[in-house]
């Protein structure tokens, strides 16, 4: 997480202030259920509550934890001098540690897939708007790179906003893999916490609670969260490659946003460089490489162990943060993407009608002549254009074996553009929905 | 994938004899729409289906590819030799390769994720036996792999269970997400193939059609298919490493089962290893490294680029075979894992009580000590155990300090294990319902 | 490890005929060392060599093993079978399984180093002859694929020949790192096996004993060893990029060969397609992922654990059968990549003259213009050419402000290409030497 | 990057104000070696040293880069802004940012290398005295978590030595890997800037002349080096994995110094966990997975893209000091790990002799048993010691088969420690060098 690289927003959720406000909360709560069970005294559950809108004092927690080298005790203790140490004496009680550290580890988790949901909403409705823009404009489509034949702009981002949309609806699931809390106790067994404090906790705080867990949430969950964010990261690579590609300088398709005042090149003052897309690639490149050690921290041993906490301390915030600041990125990326549609005509037409060859293979074959006859006469054609610059329908009506099956105008009309774009509507009914 | 590791089933998923049969279902149902859209004469769609029960000959169409470069055309090719090419010449009409390599893939990918939901339903079906018949057998349970407070041997398969049984639904999640099949022909702009050809192949093979192709089917798919394996082959590492460290000599509350004729090691007789297990833990190793080349496949250049193929011809046996093969391998340990309950309770004694200082600070609590005097008094006799071999409720009973505020009486039920126990029916019905 | 993607060179390395050899070799001389120091008969170990000659059954030894589950043990047996079993029953003695096994994974990864060493050799090769062929071939140099300034095709080639160069020097250390063996018997204390027994079996394979092991070979060695792969796979990547990137039919400067025969597209004719380099581009992903097994193979529990093995078994074979198949794929496309060199003067000269930008704004600077003005006057006649298709000497010679600075004939002498190539031989002799 | 996991000197190699000081000491030595050459006045490359000892103010500089968006121009504006915008006119002259950014980047790799270096050294020293302490402390070795054969603890102290010494070799190939400086200007021609002044600025800043750049450093260099972090990452989980299981409860043969005040759990007042080495083990995955996109830098478009730039911005700070704090965590683990040899005795006699199971074998194959036999006749004798809880060496005395073979003394021979520990000094010596 680099200032570069973030947005106040999502940085607040994994602020030392955030994470004390929610230990508060976990504890007040669970106090608040172990009164209702007659646990501990109601007068010592409501005493807590003093500390609801106190600041805590990150700088003395800190000092605390520095001799007793734990930080819940130490923020407990600095609690007890909010709220005395005497009314403070039954916070905590049953507890461990990680009853607070994993459910409040999971609200911050569900906090950040809640920016990242209306992120990943902001994206939609861009994608969506130049979809709809640039539905009809022309453009060739490519595979390897190589033109192959027409397509429009606006499929190109409606496919974006396909794999968007299913990206969201898997980070929905992923919030809702770590929406869970658990205030069960050493190893789990609700020994010395009745189950109820956990439903009461978990109700409050907006979270399941988990079925089974061992001290700690199991880390499956989180494996699923941080993959998921992997493959959202590498759905944002997609679309930037896409850009970086469209701005190359013999393709000039489209180009990013270039504000007044912004410097391409300290030495070569032409240029306009793809770099937020070139950036977003390499972010991408580190929310993927976060899915590793989450799956790494699966196996823990036994009802649990530490070994997890260094990394979540890193890819909790780290992978959102970057996430979150890539996708707001990629949004004003695509929204302010400039399109050539000019430029993507005549890339379209630099291989002088090649781009149709498949559809005149397709009528000869139409017309009786076989398969492999048909390629072979589409390709050798095709040859003379790729490398003499010939003219492909002028070579197709010279050459007397396509004549043969095909008149001039049968010939003409396989050069129609509208032929290629007539599923337009039908895909976009599918992507958009028909309104 | 390599024959040691691998079960049959799941290896004839991904024969060059499955994928064509496979190739040619797809493209037989395509002749088919076509036909009914009179796009084709329907006897030729008929006369495709000639070749229905035919072996195709994985030989001979090498030895075209050989030729030709191109696996489909040489498939094509082979099957206009069975069904006659002149029959055989409407096939693959408007199609390109990848409407068939990428819908057979897919259907690849959701026959394996059905064969890996049955062998979790089986070690689903393990753990619970295990849990139900373990559910009362004492054990400690650790953190940091200290003891810490008592649990049960079903509590540790029941975590088990419920952890598999989100993966289980994470799979079936995976599998909605790769069971799309696309025929949209070059591009993906359905110009050369009608849409309801796509919807027909799609109906008749169980997917549904891809909303929007690029002649390929979007890759996010099969990331998030690799990468919810990983999280299994992650899972499975933790349930291994459970069973090793319960293995370990010092341990020894379970063993793997030890078939008669058996060999530990070659140089020493007695030793019996965690072999399985251990192997189960590379394994995992292997499945979840792949989810990387996954994701790394998600951006491919415009319309589509052919970087993936390698990669899944790798992964997609690799992953799916290895994850079969090590979902069976670790339910035959869970179900014939031995497990020592006397050495449980042996191991849980190893500290004369210290397992119980937690209930001992509460009750101190309780009795309106202060939570760090508590905490400090507890401590001080428990130093005493760990360090001179004392036995803790004999030092409890002998500090004044302890008995100024407890009785003999009291004490004495602190070290009760039934108290610890006393939820294990609650948490059972959360993960198996209340039958 | 796939057919399609093998060579057999490399995987008669990994066959079980290869690896039973190798512990038949491992073995007998271990004899002669023992007999040598007078631990066995002389008579015992000069038998062992009858099998010297022959051939090992893999199906039987694959029997034996069916039942003993013990693959070193059921191959002594059979050697046994060979040898007689009294002759034969010294073999062995005082060794574990490991020292067998480490011994021959490390002469295996050893001889595949070996065969990629050559592999390298070709390549380097390759791309030498290419970039001396093409030293003067004038191209334009890009970042962030925009048009920069001149270079040529032979710097291209010459700068992954120096990747190249490098990475044929980590290869080479990494082969001195898993060049090493161990006979140190259990858990590596040398209690039954004489030091000298290591001693004469390294001399006589090749290897230098490991100074200290713990029964088996520290892990740290092959991790160093797969990621030394993952890095030479990666600049397999960043070539195949680039040839990808040249082969774009906007860009054409450069082809993959392209040989009678060959179909590019089922359906699209005239398509010529990098399939070459996308195929590398997937198999790098490959390559680079199977690094990260073999970086959690070094945490092995205590002496060893066998989690390493079902690795080793996938990784040992696929990464070096991948990269060896990479290497000699990579090196044919060097050989017959169809370079255009009149393209790339075409897309040179693409804007008109603009990527001498920077010539001229020095200029100014050398005449006095401030550096941020040179910057202002070169952009405002740039962005002419970039919007306007305008022509950028004919602009620079129109602006009063540039005028004031720059003379007509030193404007033309900023757009001479030689200025950009006077170098080259000076690049030439630091990557290649000066012959 | 996180306080928590940092130290000061690590940290300070990455501040904005070490950057700042690395490009303007770029700079400077370019416009000295510029001025020398004549190509700038040499009062001009005097003025810029003005700069030497001045703050540059990095809240100016972000304040100017909010404007231009390019970190480079931002800088030397402020330049301009303290030599004089006059004086500075010729700074940077010919060059493009990379030559700054790239070059900076490796004199902190350099930096950040020569710190490791100095850690591990502090490690390898801790490690070597623990290893000459222990060297004879009796301890039993370990294969699958079993009880192997008898080892010492020194030995366990001299294999981690061994591996730390190789990954310090490995280190400085890693550091000279990327001790490179690149001043080649615009695509890595030096048609802008003479190659003279590489060489002047690499000699003064301690760097070699990249061979051929192309604007960039080859990112090849940089893979090499995070992949060997990596590769040191993981060396520090296995022995973080090794003191983890020591100080299990069951084994409890070492523990991690336990500093007063310090509070094992919250709920658990007995408890004392191996919490360094699991933040260890977490630390390890972090630095191991930033491998990953190292690698996936390598393949930048043509000659550079800025997609590494990022991933950098990253993983330079992130690996570097997570790794600097890990070994300095670590060496204190070692220096301080409480070894309790009692409890190590203990442990290796808990199955009554078993360890010696192998020396007997072979002392009944020496006396003419066949191995087979041996192997059965130990394999049932241990057996009994498995199950029944036997004394060893009292089974065997009682078995017919082993008395006819071997005597009462000789089968007490057997049982001897010093025979497992004979050649310690040997490995030693190969180990630490005889001295």
């Amino acid at each position: 997480m680099i200032p570069r690289y973030s947005r106040p927003e999502m940085v607040a959720v994994w602020s030392p202030e955030s994470r004390f406000r929610i230990w508060f909360e976990i504890e007040a709560h669970a106090c608040d259920a172990m009164a209702d069970l007659g646990v501990i005294p109601k007068a010592n559950a409501e005493a807590v509550w003093k500390a609801k809108d106190a600041q805590f004092d990150v700088a003395r927690i800190d000092e605390i934890e520095a001799v007793t080298k734990h930080d819940v005790i130490a923020f407990l203790t600095h609690l007890g001098e909010i709220v005395g140490p005497d009314e403070a004496r039954f916070v905590h009680q049953g507890m461990t540690s990680s009853d607070v550290l994993d459910t409040c580890f999971n609200i911050q988790l569900v906090r950040a897939a809640d920016i990242l949901l209306a992120d990943m909403d902001r994206l939609l409705a861009a994608l969506k708007r130049r979809a709809m823009e640039h539905k009809d404009t022309i453009r060739i489509g490519r595979s390897h790179g190589i033109h192959a034949e027409p397509t429009t702009m606006g499929l190109t981002f409606a496919r974006f906003y396909a794999e968007m949309d299913r990206n969201r609806r898997r980070l929905q699931a992923a919030r809702a893999e770590v929406a869970t809390g658990a205030i069960s106790g050493a190893v789990g067994t609700f020994a010395n916490v009745d189950p109820r404090v956990e439903e009461h906790v978990c109700k409050m705080l907006g979270l399941t609670p988990e079925p089974i867990s061992t001290q700690v949430i199991p880390r499956d969950r989180h494996a699923a969260f941080f993959t998921t964010l992997a493959v959202i990261a590498s759905s944002i690579e997609n679309v930037a490659i896409e850009v970086r590609h469209m701005q190359r300088t013999e393709v000039l398709e489209a180009e990013e946003f270039f504000s007044k005042g912004q410097k391409g090149s300290s030495a070569m003052p032409h240029k306009r460089n793809p770099v937020l897309t070139e950036n977003l690639t390499g972010l991408a490149r580190m929310v993927r490489s976060m899915a590793i050690p989450a799956l790494e921290n699966v196996a823990l041993w036994h009802e649990r162990d530490i070994s997890h906490s260094s990394v979540e301390r890193n890819i909790g915030p780290d992978a959102t943060v970057t996430l979150d600041f890539a996708l707001a990125r990629l949004t004003s990326v695509v929204e302010n993407l400039v399109v050539y549609p000019d430029n993507m005509l005549k890339n379209l037409n630099k291989f002088r009608g090649l781009v149709h060859s498949q559809r005149v293979m397709l009528a000869l074959t139409q017309k009786g002549v076989s398969r492999e006859d048909s390629y072979r006469l589409v390709q050798r054609n095709a040859m003379k254009v790729w490398e003499q610059d010939a003219d492909f329908m002028t070579e197709l009506k010279a050459d007397p074996e396509v004549r043969a099956a095909l008149s001039d105008a049968e010939i003409e009309e396989k050069f129609d553009l509208g032929y290629h774009t007539k599923h337009v509507d039908t895909i976009f009914a599918r992507v958009f929905g028909t309104e």
